[in-house]
């Protein structure tokens, strides 16, 4: 940001909206003003929440107090109301008279500051861009619930390792059948051990790993599938990450060792690829190529209209960072890598009713190439392996 | 809902949007247009969206593909902008020429919209009112959260009971020094083992009880108070619910049996106040009573201007649903409460640097009085109590 830079406005909270906690990285409950202009930045909000505001890079934190707020709620206008009026005041008083806003901009406030001679107009790429390349105390945050995320595999891991089979071919722990609802305990503990949070928990088993996020439960059997995706944020920074494995306790069949070598060879393949430049267009082609090759359905293969509910039959992945799912989206669109990018990508092959295998990992695009965030082996035998802060 | 109500227009996900999500009760992480006209409900969305869409009562769903989502993007414009021009199709075919908007309605539709021909204003409290009272399955969902959050606190207290204390006074758990940390495993766990996630816990003792919302660390020492505030949420629903208790195990002294008597009474006089029609100022003024007769300070008796942060320095509480923090808050403003009303009212009575005491109960606003939603003991000591699944 320079002075020559557009006014910014957003006004939103930091909870719900990637976009604000971006520039703020604060958790604020309450909708506030945020502004850019004249190469400096701007919050106007509450008083009490002055202080920690101001202490951010720039940032001058002007309280609504100041505007009038006590008067505006004595005459009658309740709280909403009173930040409407106290935002234009505040645009008048930094001398502003037009300013650029994200898409979902409240359409409440935006009348408001048009009514009152402020001209604003939407810009959907540039706020799209700013949340491309991940700043150090987001890339600090990805990596920590990255650690989280592996300690949680390996629970997962060292529990399929540990367990015995019955007569029938279920899996037992300590006696008691060992269910995708006890493996998820195991999630829910490593993530708090590792300082992380998270309820999107897939630890799903058989026929479940095919069918787009069931969330997984019953008794492992021995040989089938289990696939383990998982998504824990790390509350400071409020990033996530995101993690597949795929393992299979027992004997492992032809057609899930066939799955299994493809999707390697696309996982290999994809990150091999990644640098700075590329279209995900064409990330999105390789990693369909193993997989095409060995007959399985693909996106990239698939006629048009055609639905596909097996095969490679999801996108390679998406970007991860103050949302789970952000740019670029690693699919058929227009999109180019760029330094700063975390991605997620996770290629997979699956028949329904049957179940199949999903490998995905995190990549840091860099000025050069990139840095592979996750550091957990590939295999289908599941072993006793530790990462993080282990849970037993 | 009659063909004589406004025409109603969101543009919004599930996820991040608690008005789109009392509507359209499924998680649905794009946003999409929903419409109220002519006593009718539409949604307009991509068609994997539609068969789950199409099951919700008095709901048409509209494939975009219907509005030509396939040539808009092959002439060049992107998901984004294609479903900007779709809305303005849908609203054309519907017959739409004006809609109320909530005001976080985003402007770059808006605009869109307007520039078509469609005339839409603002209503706030439209959008307020309609996530007041609850549905049924709204209700079931936050029983749901609730039964989750008794089995935690039953966690919490269960371990210190079962402590024991070393020489220097700290306590002692399976040899290890019991913490917060530790405490907060146990609240996870019951989480999880009784269908729910959440990750803003707070397990505090001592001093960090008086520190509005410190989540809480370290070893429980005897004597001191132990605040343990949850607010799960039931992933079916989206609903939170929000419990708070405070412990001391071993003596408890005469500050801490003074807190405790006067928050519990306030408490029991809020319980027996609540109705549909009461005014929430009424209701603030009901809790602040026992805490200002025993000398404490409270917002009621403060002077103006004064910044309290001891006493009872928060306000009584607030409404939870979709939210964890919604209307009705229970401060000094003009709302009244009505049926259906769910409502969180947690008194409290601290000092800086010692700590304090808070109990938070959950109740039903119901057509004649209330019902408590809440099932667990006040009492401060500790005790082998058992809710929902136990985690041991």
């Amino acid at each position: 940001m320079t002075s020559s830079s557009p006014t910014v406005l957003m006004f939103a909270d930091t909870t719900h909206t990637a976009e604000m906690r971006n520039e703020v990285p604060h958790s604020v409950h309450d909708p506030f003003l945020y502004v850019e202009h004249g190469g400096k930045r701007y919050t106007v909000l509450r008083s009490l929440e002055v202080a920690r505001m101001s202490e951010l890079p720039n940032m001058t934190a002007l309280p609504q107090e100041e505007f009038g707020l006590d008067e505006l709620v004595a005459s009658g206008l309740s709280g909403e109301q009173a930040t409407l009026e106290i935002a234009l005041r505040a645009c008048k008083r930094l001398g502003i008279s037009q300013a650029v806003v994200p898409p979902a901009f409240p359409v409440e406030l935006a009348d408001h500051l048009r009514a009152g001679g402020i001209e604003l107009t939407v810009d959907a790429s540039l706020f799209k861009t700013r949340r491309r390349a991940k700043s150090a105390p987001q890339l600090a945050g990805i990596k920590r619930a990255q650690t989280a995320a592996e300690a949680a595999v390996a629970s997962v891991a060292t529990a399929l390792h540990d367990a015995t089979v019955d007569s029938d071919g279920g899996l037992l722990l300590d006696g008691a059948p060992l269910t995708c609802e006890r493996l998820k305990e195991g999630v829910a503990l490593a993530f708090i051990r590792n300082g992380c949070g998270g309820d999107d928990v897939i630890v799903a088993h058989g026929y479940q790993t095919c069918v787009g996020h069931h969330s997984g439960s019953g008794q492992v059997m021995e040989g089938e599938p289990v696939t383990v995706d998982l998504c824990p944020r790390d509350p400071e920074s409020g990033c996530y990450t995101d993690i597949t494995r795929t393992f299979v306790r027992g004997e492992v069949n032809d057609e899930l060792q066939l799955y299994y070598r493809i999707v390697k060879e696309s996982i290999d393949a994809v990150l091999a690829a990644i640098r700075p430049g590329l279209p995900v267009r064409e990330l999105h082609r390789i990693s369909c190529e193993p997989i095409a090759a060995a007959g399985q359905p693909t996106r990239l293969t698939k006629k048009p209209g055609e639905v596909l509910n097996e095969g490679f039959f999801h996108s390679l992945g998406h970007g991860v960072g103050l949302e789970i799912h952000e740019a670029p989206h690693l699919d058929q669109n227009d999109d180019v890598l760029v330094p700063g990018d975390v991605i997620a990508v996770e290629p997979g092959c699956y028949r329904q009713g049957f179940g199949g295998v999903r490998l995905e990992d995190l990549v840091l695009v860099t000025e050069t190439g990139s840095e592979l965030l996750t550091d957990y082996p590939y295999e289908l035998i599941p072993t006793t392996i530790t990462r993080g802060v282990a849970t037993a």
